[in-house]
């Protein structure tokens, strides 16, 4: 009997699998590494054990640490979530031998399915459509070069104990095999401890489809349906959805009667996934199967209604399974992106550092996934995905709109994500057709403006200046330029590798005017928020959202995330850091006082010229000590923002 | 295909489609005039544009001015709503010679609906039953008068042009026909530009019953039940309900069906309604069509389970109705009623004010359609509905009893509204029994309490002073009487035109004794907190909730609003206002010092006497300059609160 679960996991799924298990009336127990002490997975649980330092190896990697943590906690069951323990026979064993239930499927059914070699054998033999290969244990070039042409090109070269993409690698022609069997070896070795190979041949643009299946400890197996996760970028899922837009109801009986074989040739037991590559010709092939809860096991849920964490739990239990295959129901669509905190713009670069704001979409239909909080930092230790966003829809274009509006209306300041990058997949026209395969992201998605980087538009410049301008009111009450009576106000901006100068004049209407080079633009602010403001241009009013510190400002507007830095504005002094020894005017004024002359020694933070500008003086000091080497100004000048004023040599 | 969903309307109707439209996954825009800068659908959609000055002429009328804002938006679709331009077919053709789609059915249908004449002839000709009555081109009098005769009295008039009861008159014999004829076409020509008449035989205590149809543009339609509106007032509906309780299933499907035919002889598209009259026969009368979301749909939603609105976007895109005619089942009964800022007590007096509170009730199985929030001003430019309160139960008498909770459980404060008169309603017996016809509020419902004004019963007036009390604490630390020792306290409450003098005596168990006049009460406060507080009297503890600025209160006490003022602790010196030289005991005490005597000059300000009360001294001062007259009291006299010490004489 299971009374306590400990979920050997972190992020968004140890969070949605300790809801389920707390849901059903179990207590449960979460693990953590010294860099999850405060994550929400930890913060979750009924209670919570430190496993070691950050490294995988030494906290959730750590079979050891996981079953001593069952031990100090009483949790007679462990739930391995994906990824780390999930797969790994090692662990089930081990939780076997010391009397903890592992929530997942038979140990030899986790290695069988381990192998691509011994799995594709075993798919072979249960008459199961498998793709043309070699899956001998002969693994010489000799053998693997002589197999490759009798398959034909091109051919697939993958790492039998592999998944994810990594060890694999495609050969167009003989030419190039030798060269790329010695590298998928090599990565293999590295990646998986084994540097066992097979070869496929490689099908030409198919769909990557999967059939979730589950089967109980009495015999019974069914299917829930097929997802697509054909939107991939190097073998990595990017979008999934249920139904899939290219799967009729004969051809899923078909391929759900398949995995269901499968599962049962191996004496399944649980929540598992079959993979296959379906041609056009709707042909389908057994790629692999993943013997765990899947990434985008939600889209499965929402269209079924059934809870699959639930039942993974109630089967490890020794239940039946709820229902049988007459009462499984596909209803409506689901669609699921995953939230990276990675840099489509720099080539897909994982992201650290503090999650300032995160503030998922509450809209209907939708759900959002997630294990991470604002004020937590992401660190380089674990995968960098966030969040998954789901939306559900009576028919697909209702899912995808409302996935579309849920990705955009989700905020996350602090991180950089790929937001825009997934929005503007949901929004391709070969996506919104259904027509995406696994090709969709390499062959026709490469110019997609989410890919570069993006020079924020005027107005998103003007906005900018206008909420720091604003803000400075409520931050600087010593400053207040609106109340002294001035009406233009110059700001410098900068936004990544761009700087702009513009200028803010207050209108009659309460408007501004924003002057950026020779354009002219004229923005209102209908209302001003700590954390969103309402503003109107050309008649239009929106709303943005922001997050103000100190002179820096990020922005989310129609979905985009912006991060600006006021210059105008920066921190004059920085304390104990030093300078360059060019003092320049910190705002437009008139210079109403220069103490020094060149040649003499000044000590830094001593004044050296006084700026008249907003009413007020402005003493301008020294960054470094050293000696004035040149006076550019003298008293009664106009000086403009950042004008070079006196420059200072070190001593 | 639509994309972005612009609202051209304002308040509930406005919000309520929003929301949809955004739980769908569209854009959404709202327009505003100026009156709704703020306004709660202003806010709530992701864009806004400005329409203009507050009148609807400037603003919600002005098709063109709504087509602007398409185009400023990059709107695709227009929801109308109700009312403004949901019923005019120019619009709707204006919207497709834009491109853009109105969500709404074709023009033609629109306008050959929107005159009463050329309707009831299309329905004649359709075999819709119609009431017998005149519907020709012949306008003349001699026509009219000869035609009334023909169909037999009493007659009702009714503008061609016209809805809502304006240019309605019921002649009940000859002699008045020719009078009546006049006034009716003065006010269809001044409310509805032309003076079109049509005849009818008034039916005699007839049921106001509607069936919603919905069509699409594949040539499918369907109704969805009916709605008994028959409690109007003035024509104008005040309760609906679904399913009525006259309506039994035979007649349901004969009604229903006729309401079809109606919408399909005219090859519309989208929400409809055709309303009925039933005579007690339950014979059917073909009254008009809606061409629109009704204000009532909401009653349909509930016990149907779908989101008209929802549909009504989803044919506007092209899309099939979403099930068949057998597939819809009436679950349960829904009743809804209309929360107006209108005083019952002075004839239903349209307010107008801030809404100071303003928190609809919460209860299970409610819902409330509010366009209004805390701090918004009501002005006089538009409909004075507030919300729409809405009760499902799984019988008549469940949603009856959910909705009088809900009425009562609503508070408003700030603008005087018609809950009580809305909770009387439904508590009427008439009502209870489903009886009411178009006539129950004009003949049974006359003497209502909730059309005169109403004086507040002692335990309120006591509770009153108790809060008005207790709360002097927290807002006048310097003048804390209760730890200041002192046990009696006396006070002068205002509600309308009534004054009540009452005196507060603290008991040794915590309680108060209030004498009023004669009578005494005693009661209890177990708890009050800034918004409510729990008392006790007579052995039964309650709940009141309540607001308090300065020497204001207002109350929420079993679904009744009252106002207070405290005349006691009014506002003393009210500045730089001159006074009229009456200086009066500010509270009960002791004079303890006298600085004046008749005939001597003082300056506005000197102090006059010195009151001792509440074991502090108030100095009392001149309220204008001028000479003392007289001086009523000496030094130890017990004085009573206002009464009158010393008048001055201007000088």
């Amino acid at each position: 009997m299971i009374t306590k679960i400990l979920v050997a996991n972190r992020g968004e799924i140890a969070c949605r699998v300790i809801r389920t298990a707390r849901d059903l009336g179990f207590r449960t127990v979460a693990v953590y590494s010294d860099a999850d002490r405060d994550a929400p997975h930890a913060l979750l649980a009924d209670e919570a054990v430190r496993l070691g330092p950050a490294p995988v190896a030494e906290s959730y990697l750590d079979g050891d640490k996981i079953l001593a943590a069952c031990r100090l906690s009483g949790a007679d069951a462990v739930h391995p979530g994906y990824g780390f323990l999930s797969e790994n026979a090692r662990f089930a064993e081990l939780c076997a031998d010391a009397g903890v239930t592992f929530i997942g499927p038979p140990a030899d059914a986790i290695a069988l399915m381990g192998s691509k070699r011994l799995s594709k054998l075993a798919m072979q033999d249960a008459e199961v459509p498998c793709i043309p290969g070699y899956e001998g244990e002969d693994q010489s070039d000799a053998t693997l070069i002589a197999e490759a042409g009798r398959i034909g090109f091109p051919v697939m070269i993958k790492a039998s104990a592999g998944g994810g993409g990594r060890g694999m690698r495609l050969a167009q022609g003989e030419a190039e095999l030798a060269e790329q069997i010695k590298t998928a070896r090599s990565e293999a070795l590295n990646a998986f401890g084994s540097d066992e190979l097979i070869l496929e041949k490689a099908l030409l643009k198919p769909r990557h489809i999967e059939i979730q299946v589950f089967a109980d400890s009495h015999g019974s197996a069914l299917y829930l349906g097929e997802r697509d996760c054909s939107v991939q970028r190097r073998h990595q899922k990017v979008v999934e959805e249920a139904p899939s837009p290219f799967v009729d109801a004969e051809l899923r009986e078909r391929m759900g009667a398949a995995a269901v074989k499968a599962a049962q040739s191996c004496g399944y037991v649980g929540a598992g996934t079959v993979e296959f590559l379906v041609d056009q010709d709707k042909q389908f092939y057994f790629l692999e199967m993943n013997t765990r809860l899947q990434v985008e096991h939600p889209v499965t849920e929402l269209v079924t209604g059934f809870d699959l964490v639930a039942w993974q739990i109630q089967v490890a239990a020794g239940s039946a399974l709820p229902v049988t295959q007459e009462q499984v129901r596909i209803q409506g669509h689901a669609m699921e992106v995953r939230l990276y905190a990675e840099d489509p713009q720099q080539n897909f670069l994982p992201q650290t550092g503090r999650i300032q704001r995160w503030r998922p979409a509450r809209n209907e239909g939708v759900r959002i996934d997630d294990g991470v909080k604002e004020g937590q930092t992401i660190t380089p230790h674990y995968d960098p995905m966030l969040a998954k966003i789901i939306a559900w829809g009576a028919d697909r274009e209702e899912a995808r709109r409302r996935l579309i509006r849920a990705v955009e209306d989700s905020l996350l300041f602090g991180v950089t994500g790929n937001q825009r990058f997934l929005a503007n997949i949901l929004k391709h026209p070969t996506f919104q057709r259904g027509e995406a395969n696994t090709g969709f992201l390499a062959n026709e998605f490469k110019d997609d403006p989410s890919l570069s980087p993006q020079t924020p538009a005027d107005l998103v410049v003007a906005l900018a200046a206008l909420i720091f301008h604003h803000q400075s009111d409520a931050a600087h009450p010593h400053c207040n330029w609106r109340s002294a009576g001035y009406q233009s106000w110059p700001y410098e901006l900068r936004s990544s590798d761009d700087i702009w100068e513009l200028a803010l004049e207050a209108q009659e209407n309460g408007a501004f005017q924003v002057r950026l080079d020779e354009r002219v633009l004229t923005l209102g602010l209908h209302s001003i928020e700590p954390e969103q403001a309402l503003f109107e241009c050309d008649g239009l009013r929106r709303r943005v959202r922001y997050l103000r510190q100190e002179n820096r400002l990020s922005m989310h507007l129609d979905g985009c995330v912006y991060e600006f830095e006021d210059l105008t504005h920066a921190p004059a002094e920085a304390g104990d850091v030093a300078g360059d020894g060019s003092i320049r005017a910190s705002m437009d004024g008139r210079i109403v006082d220069v103490l020094v002359e060149p040649g003499q020694q000044v000590e830094k933070g001593a004044t050296l010229v006084v700026l008249e500008a907003m009413k007020m003086e402005h003493p301008l000091k020294a960054d470094i000590s050293g000696v004035v080497t040149e006076v550019k100004v003298k008293t009664g000048d106009q000086v403009r923002i950042r004008e070079l004023l006196v420059t200072l040599s070190a001593d």
